[in-house]
C-alpha cells in the first residue's frame, strides 16, 4: 500500500508547502531577467522591477507598506538579525521556533517566558514582572508543531505601554490567517515570513520592519534593500515569494482554510474514534486551520513518521528545521508534556489542495498501524 | 541604433551572468521536489539529495571536498559570518569589494593595507609589519572592477609561516580560472563564491572552509549545514548553482575564456587605435580573461554607461552591488588615482556567450560616443 491510489499524500505543509503553480511561473519568467537588480541599465531596472512587483505583493497579503519589507533568505536570518541588534534584555518562550530560540539564548540577556499548558505566553504575568523600554520580546504567532496561536496583539499591547520591541515569527500563520494581526496598531515590531511556508520557494524569506522601528545591518556591503540588508537580490526566488503571496491572498478571500480547516476536524474525529486514548495537543486552544499534533504516549514519534512514510504518507515528528534530527519536542516539554509523551508526539500539517479522500486514506493507515501495535501490546 | 541588429548586447557579466541553460533545467527539476531537505521522509531526502548533488558539483569545480562546502544566500552573508568571528584584527585594503570592505572597515580591530598602483596588495610589506597568529587577512581573488588578479597564494604562506587566518573573497574568478588556487595548500582557510556570476542565480553563494578552520554560526537555528548556517536551504537555487559550477568546469576544460580573453584584447586595441588618450586599468598586471577597465578623465562613467545604454548596450560604472548609487570608484581611488580619472572609469565584462560581432558593436558604438563628444569639445 503506498498513500492514495498509489500516489505518495503530502502532509507535512508546516515544514515545506509544495510550490504553487502561480510561483513557478514567476521564477521562470524572472529566470529570464539578465541583470542585476543594482544596474542603473535597463536589464539592472528590469530585475529591480520583478523585486519590486513582488515587495507590493507580499506588502497586500501583509496589509503593510511595500517600504516596511525586507527581503531575506528566510526567517532564521531575519531572526538573527532583530535579535543581535544589543537589546537590554531578549525575552522568549521555549516553544519558540529554533530560529528564534537559538540565537535568543545564546545572548547576555536572554530571560525565558513561561507558557501555559497550551504553549500561551502568560501575558498578564509578563507585564506584573515587569517590562522596560528597550526589551526585545519575541512571541510566535503560530507554533509550528502544535499550530497553537499566541496572543500577539496582547504582546503588541506591551509594545504600546511599556516601549518594548515585539519581533513575532508569523512564518506559519502568513497566508493562513487573514492579515495575522498586522494591520492591528498593537502588533509587532519586527515580523518574519518565509515563503517556503505559503508556497513559495525555500530560502526566501522578508523581515517586515514597522516604520520606526530599525536594528543595524547584520549583513552590510552594497546597501541593498534600503542599507538594511546586503548582497544581490534572489531575484528568482523573490518573484517566486510575490507570487505565492498574491495566490494566498486569493486563497484566504476563497475561504480555502475553512475547507482545511474542516477536513483536519474529520481527520481527528476519525483518529478519535478510533484511539480513544490518543492526546491532541493544544485542540481546546486557537490553532491554525491546518495543523493538528497527536501523541500517543510509548509510540515515539519518530517511528510512526517512518511507518507512515513506508506506507506512502509524508508527516513529522518535532520540527522538520533540524537538520533530520528527530528528538522528542521542545516545544511540548515547556508545554508540561513529560519526555515520554513529547517524544510520541507526530504533527499532520495540511494545504489548499489537500483532499479528504487523502484525509481518508492517511486516518486509514495510522489506523492499520495503530491496531497493529495495539495487538502486539495486548 | 540599439545594440547588434536590433537585439541589446550584455556586456556586464562582472555584475552578473546571464543564467546558464543548465542551472535553469535542474532549477525547473528541483521546483518538483516537494519536501523540506531536513525531513526525514522519502520528500525531505530526495530534496536532500538536490542539495547534496550541487554540493558534489561545486566541491569538483573547486578541488575541495564536499564537506567543506556552506551553501549561503551569497558572498555578502559569508563575508559578515567570518569577518565577524571576533578576530583580534581584521585586514584589508581599500580594493576589496563592498561586502568584505563595510563589515572589515566596521570592526573595531580594522587595520587598512596598501595597494601598488596595479590594486595589488604589498604582501612583503605587510609580512614585515607584522602578521600575528590570529589576525585575519582578506584579499580577493580578483578585483570586480579591473579584474586584476591578487597574489592569493602569496597571502596563503602568511598563513602558513605566521598562523594568520585568510579570507578570500573569489567571487570574480571561480569559474574563470582553473581551480582559483584553491588547491594549493597556502591557500585561504575561508573563501567564498557567489553562483550568479558565474551562470546560477542571484541569492545564493557558499563558504568553503578549509578543514579545521571554523567560525560561530552567524544565523543559528534549526543547525543545517552541519550546523554553519541554519535555515532552510534554496532548495532550486542550490540545484541551480550546482549545474552551473559544472557548466563553467566544462567551459574551463574546453578553454572557452581563452577565447574570452581574446575578444577582450581585440576591444582594448580597438578603443586604443580610436582614443590613444584613454587609460587601461590594470592592463599591465595579470588580470580575469575577460574584464576590461577604461577611464577617460572628464567623461564621467555614469554618463557613458546612460549612454551606452540608450545605444543597446549594458555596461557599468564602479561596482554594481550598490543600490544603483553610481560614484567614483573605491578602487580606483585606492589605486592613486584622482577622482576625476576614478570617476570616468568604466567596466567592460564579457562572458563565455560573447561574440565578437558583439565586440565590434560595442566598439563602434563607443567610438560615436566618444568622436561625439571630443568634436563638441573642439
Amino acid at each position: 500500500m503506498t498513500g492514495l491510489d498509489g500516489r505518495r499524500v503530502y502532509l507535512d505543509w508546516n515544514a515545506t508547502a509544495p510550490l504553487r503553480p502561480e510561483a513557478r511561473a514567476a521564477m521562470l519568467e524572472a529566470m529570464d531577467a539578465v541583470g542585476n537588480p543594482s544596474s542603473v541599465h535597463t536589464e539592472g531596472r528590469a530585475a529591480r522591477a520583478i523585486v519590486e512587483r513582488a515587495r507590493a505583493q507580499l506588502a497586500d497579503l501583509l496589509w503593510r507598506a511595500p517600504s516596511e519589507i525586507v527581503f531575506t533568505s528566510g526567517a532564521t536570518e531575519g531572526a538573527a538579525a532583530v535579535i543581535r541588534s544589543g537589546w537590554p534584555r531578549v525575552m522568549c518562550a521555549e516553544t519558540e521556533h529554533d530560529c528564534i530560540y537559538e540565537p535568543a539564548r545564546r545572548t547576555d540577556t536572554y530571560t525565558a517566558l513561561s507558557v501555559d499548558a497550551d504553549g500561551l505566553v502568560d501575558v498578564e504575568g509578563l507585564e506584573a514582572g515587569g517590562v522596560d523600554d528597550g526589551d526585545l520580546i519575541c512571541v510566535q504567532s503560530a507554533n509550528s508543531e502544535t499550530g497553537v496561536e499566541q496572543r500577539v496583539a496582547a504582546v503588541g499591547m506591551l509594545r504600546l505601554d511599556h516601549g518594548c520591541a515585539v519581533l513575532s515569527d508569523m512564518t506559519q500563520s502568513v497566508g493562513k490567517i487573514e492579515g495575522c494581526d498586522l494591520e492591528q496598531p498593537p502588533g509587532a515590531d519586527f515580523t518574519l515570513c518565509s515563503a517556503h511556508k505559503l508556497g513559495g520557494p525555500k530560502g526566501v524569506g522578508a523581515t517586515v520592519i514597522r516604520a520606526g522601528a530599525d536594528f543595524e545591518a547584520e549583513m552590510p556591503g552594497g546597501g541593498q534593500e534600503t542599507g538594511r540588508r546586503s548582497g544581490t537580490e534572489n531575484v528568482v526566488g523573490i518573484a517566486g515569494f510575490g507570487a505565492a503571496a498574491e495566490a494566498a491572498q486569493r486563497d484566504l478571500e476563497d475561504g480555502v482554510w475553512d475547507r482545511v480547516a474542516a477536513l483536519r476536524n474529520i481527520l481527528e474525529a476519525r483518529l478519535e474514534a478510533v484511539a480513544p486514548d490518543l492526546i491532541f495537543v493544544g485542540r481546546e486552544a486557537e490553532r491554525l486551520p491546518n495543523t493538528t499534533c497527536i501523541a500517543l504516549p510509548g509510540w515515539k514519534g519518530e517511528t510512526q513518521v517512518m511507518q507512515l512514510d513506508l506506507a506512502g504518507f509524508a508527516v513529522s515528528a518535532g520540527s522538520a528545521c533540524s537538520s533530520g534530527k528527530v528528538k522528542e519536542s521542545r516545544v511540548l516539554r515547556a508545554m508540561g508534556f513529560d519526555a515520554v509523551t513529547a517524544s510520541s508526539a507526530i504533527r499532520v500539517s495540511l494545504g489548499p489542495t489537500t483532499t479528504e479522500a487523502e484525509i481518508t486514506a492517511f486516518a486509514e493507515a495510522w489506523t492499520t498501524l495503530y491496531r497493529k501495535r495495539t495487538s502486539r501490546a495486548a
